[in-house]
């Protein structure tokens, strides 16, 4: 089936197409009163756009958000939200070869498959193009989280990652890569410029932690904190894995060295003495900082050429040229964090929903 | 909130408490016609019941299941099947100490949190004793996609992985490990009751792998086959990560070294010459097999005392006696194989839905 | 499809057949540490259940209630709550005539043209004995929902209605039609004896009104509080009419017949002259009183012979045997306002998630 | 809560409000392969759009509609398609007085009460103009069930009902009513043009019949064919009241008189000699034509003072100025189409997800 909408309260609908006319997402359920305006939303578009550094595509898109329903005097009403986006650089190139044969690794083989025919066009509805709606949604959802920080950065590029004891917050925005590693930046520039110039590309890793999410959140069993953050995680385009908290290492762990102690805090709420569940048990957040991290496949399109199928089934071979991200992890990290938002506006309006 | 559903079309309630009478699914949305009976549903049952092998808990629950509605004749009707589990072993031990403590790892704090109170004989709703309800339900998924197999093998426990080159499917039954490695199965029976014995604990990864899944299945965007499944994985008790194909791998990995190239097949339809991509592509089944890993974090119930805090938040430590799996991974095997049916007979119908 | 689950936030999900060993509902979604027993329940199981006088049906169930989980130490711990009702009369009476030819009025041609074959002992699942569950569904619902005071009564029989000038609030409990006016119950008396002596059936009309709603309930557009009450009751077996307010009276109407016009109240409110709207504009409640109206068909068990036609398509004739409401709208009162309070308490926390 | 996606798997979210710079819809779920262009969407619109006759509103609305997304080479891809309808004639008015009173009847009063302020223009979200957005996605909803024909009418208008015996299909888009009895619209033309002269409003009884829709769809039981048309039809504007077949009419009769004998049809499917039933049992169509009966409520805005208060609270009086439909009922007509329409759809794809 075709399935477009993300939340159970807090939801939001995207629509649009890699290369038609707009792009777009309707918000719905976000509550009333909320100060808003495209100017909250357009910094977070600003961050995911493409053609900003030459380590992403040079796609020229100024992702001019607009808004079309829903505020009223500048706050937000209760109604849904419509969010306009308008491509403006679709190049009018010739798009005979994608037409013709499948790019492995890109869902064309697996669209035609299912829906018997495909909008060829810069990949069509696949394009990781539609994450702009995802950041604009997400944007939203930040304004009904006020009490969250949510940050996200990249911790690897090409199996190389950062030193966590470098890790430097102020050098997340300082850099192309959102890197809080100075020397780890560094390194990575002649590396994705190299990824670039080879016309090859290159997997990434993303962190994303949330601070000031109360203890409460989350949906159990079907809802969990958790397993709705890593639906919301993998359904990015070339996300391949998710970990909350320690993720695979805790599988490596014993009980005892997996365990998250408590001391009573001044408020009465527990201080914890360790973070490896990633602020989530239960599928309910235990007032820790919640940690996820996220794995991005190096994008199939590439200059190499590698075997493949035509539309009628014969051998052929293809090459993916034009405007691509040599690692399209980087620009992942404002969609991670966006999904991040979303899913915990989702679950704040579902706490209170239940518990008041 | 409370949510206690999963699945679109096919979808499946459970409910019931460690400790309470019974637990059971209705499950909803089955197509009519299809031949079942208990004797459907018990072997996997079985196969995840506690108490069976010296490396799981020693609770004692026969885990009978009853169909109490939607089966007539021997044939689904159409209607929501009922499956009931009697709770027969809930040993009547004292629970005061977990009442007045919360155990670090587990769920009690953040019931706590959330609800205001919470059961507490044997983590009440939190406990893994719930997946019963899910392998009960994905014994009938299982009859909805008959084109499928599934299969799912722990390969690693503690850090200590199998031989890849020494995987033997028919190893897979053969011991209490669902360890298709029989070097690995041997080497783990110490290091299990060594935990076991010390009152330790391990983690583990299972793998799952989907065979005959058609090309087409899969709802993008915001259910895509991956995103669904790994909702599903991260939805079981004590699982801290999912990866798609080569998940985490793919990161380190260039778009060369990733890509899965295609030649004709006999029928039409492509040989892949690789799988990194683990059967889907765009969130939409390539005809490939569907494989994804999943990891479980140590239980954390362990013999050595915890810092932890008190209901009224008093410092205090905490451990936990009482009958225990050493390593909760094991009888996850099922479960992953239940997720990954229910999740796959969902999105046939979904498939069916749009496209006929 | 197959669909049995209620509710948006406040869920429920029924299962079991008419004949089967037991049919129940799980409740999903609500708020922790509400009071609740089994003896909160069963009152109003009572008060629909068949066989309590000589105008409803003479099958004899006790419909005694067990509640499974998601309830400790005598409260509600806001986990799933398994409602239990064990079918005890299920009379082993010959069911070949139901098998062979089907009962117009009756779903057993639909359901045999949806899923291929049916369950036809006692109508299977689209037998009425079904809203046993939605009455214990919607007592939990009730303790929600503690401001508001819902009633319904019968204000016609067979076209025969009651004097409006008459009603009487403390004559609903005190006959068996649960009717308002003590001068139409005892000419109703005569009528469904007659129906029944007969071997006809008699339709009725089933009013409802709910005190003490806020202002502000309701989810517009799609989940409008009047769209909601529709679909609610519309889903009752043998409901053919919903009302809100003055119904179709309202299209008879000028737009200065059918105001409702406002005054301040003493405490900022309105006070209103006039309630045509039933309570709801927009799709929100107003404060008002809401009510509505629901039509109740002529049960289509008449001994009568009506021409139909066999499984096999054959011409014959069918006529109803055994135990049969001869008006099953009176019965339709305990539902009414089961489903009433189902669709309120949603909307209670639904606007909670909301607006706070 | 706002909720504003309708559907289950045939979905659409609707946008919008009265004077914004747009409003549309984002159809979801429909069947790839479908041709389909503006112009198979315009002509619905065009007959719902106001300013037509002197008898509706003389509000400008091209309602021009344009398709964002989905849509490739003539074809749905079966990805989200976007409507999209700019709003061209919200005419500069003064809004002070609907900003400080409430307007009797309309939603002013519950929107401000549930959000705490409401956008005031032209009743915001409240406003009919958003049922455009409806016929829009029901204009697509429409190609996925070609084997169905759909045609609404006015049957009443104040009271005045058309002779059933004069009924004729050919006059129904002959005169500006909707009207199949010519004689009765030549009524209504003096009747309208006196409430419109006066500054009155009438109410009107709309039917809908659908043809050709076959047995089996529908999925009980709380997605019943006769719920969601319920649910479907009270969401719209006005509306008070929703009958299927002989709705309250039904209620008056006894089994006998209410019986839908079948015979054996040419084909092996039943010939019906009835159809009180309105084409639906159990929740699931019979195969006969799908009939309801809507209630449309006089509009509230008239040029007569009604008492109200501010949003102060003060007492107050209020008359409604400005362009208005004398009878709104009379554009409900493509209005109550569209959403058989669009629940058809959805329940036609839900009938292929289970049964295949």
């Amino acid at each position: 089936m075709s399935f477009n909408t993300f939340g159970r309260v807090f939801r939001f609908t995207s629509w649009g197409e890699s290369h038609g006319p707009a792009l777009g997402a309707v918000v719905d359920g976000c509550p009333p009163g909320l100060a808003i305006g495209e100017a909250d939303i357009q910094p977070w578009l600003d961050k995911r756009r493409p053609g900003t550094s030459r380590f992403t595509t040079q796609r020229q898109e100024p992702d001019q958000v607009r808004i079309l329903s829903g505020v009223f005097e500048g706050r937000t009403t209760g109604t849904p939200i419509a969010l306009h986006i308008d491509n403006v650089d679709q190049r009018s190139k010739d798009y005979s070869e994608v037409a013709r044969a499948y790019r492995p690794g890109h869902a064309d083989y697996a669209y035609d498959a299912k829906y018997g025919f495909r909008d060829y066009r810069g990949g069509g509805r696949s394009s990781a193009r539609e994450t702009a709606a995802r950041v604009a949604a997400g944007a939203v959802a930040r304004l009904v989280i006020p009490e969250v920080r949510i940050r996200a950065w990249v911790s690897a590029i090409g199996g190389d990652a950062i030193d966590g004891q470098a890790f430097d917050d102020a050098q997340i925005d300082a850099n192309p890569f959102f890197c809080p590693d100075a020397a780890a930046a560094q390194r990575w520039e002649a590396l994705v410029d190299g990824a670039r110039k080879s016309g090859s590309s290159l997997g990434a890793v993303i962190e994303c932690e949330a601070t000031g999410v109360p203890a409460g959140w989350g949906a159990p069993l079907y809802a969990k904190l958790d397993s709705e953050l890593a639906a919301a995680c993998m359904s990015i385009n070339a996300v391949k894995g998710v970990e909350i908290g320690d993720g695979f290492e805790a599988a490596r762990l014993t009980g005892e060295g997996n365990a998250d102690p408590m001391r009573p805090g001044p408020d009465g709420k527990p201080i914890f003495l360790a973070n490896h569940a990633g602020g989530i048990a239960g599928g309910i957040s235990t007032g820790q900082p919640v940690r996820l991290r996220v794995a991005f496949k190096p994008t199939s399109s590439i200059l190499t050429p590698v075997e493949t199928i035509t539309r009628e089934g014969a051998a052929s071979e293809i090459m993916t040229r034009g405007r691509h991200d040599p690692c399209v992890g980087i620009r992942g990290v404002p969609v991670v964090e966006a999904m991040m938002a979303l899913v915990l506006a989702d679950q704040k309006l579902l706490h209170r929903a239940q518990v008041g």
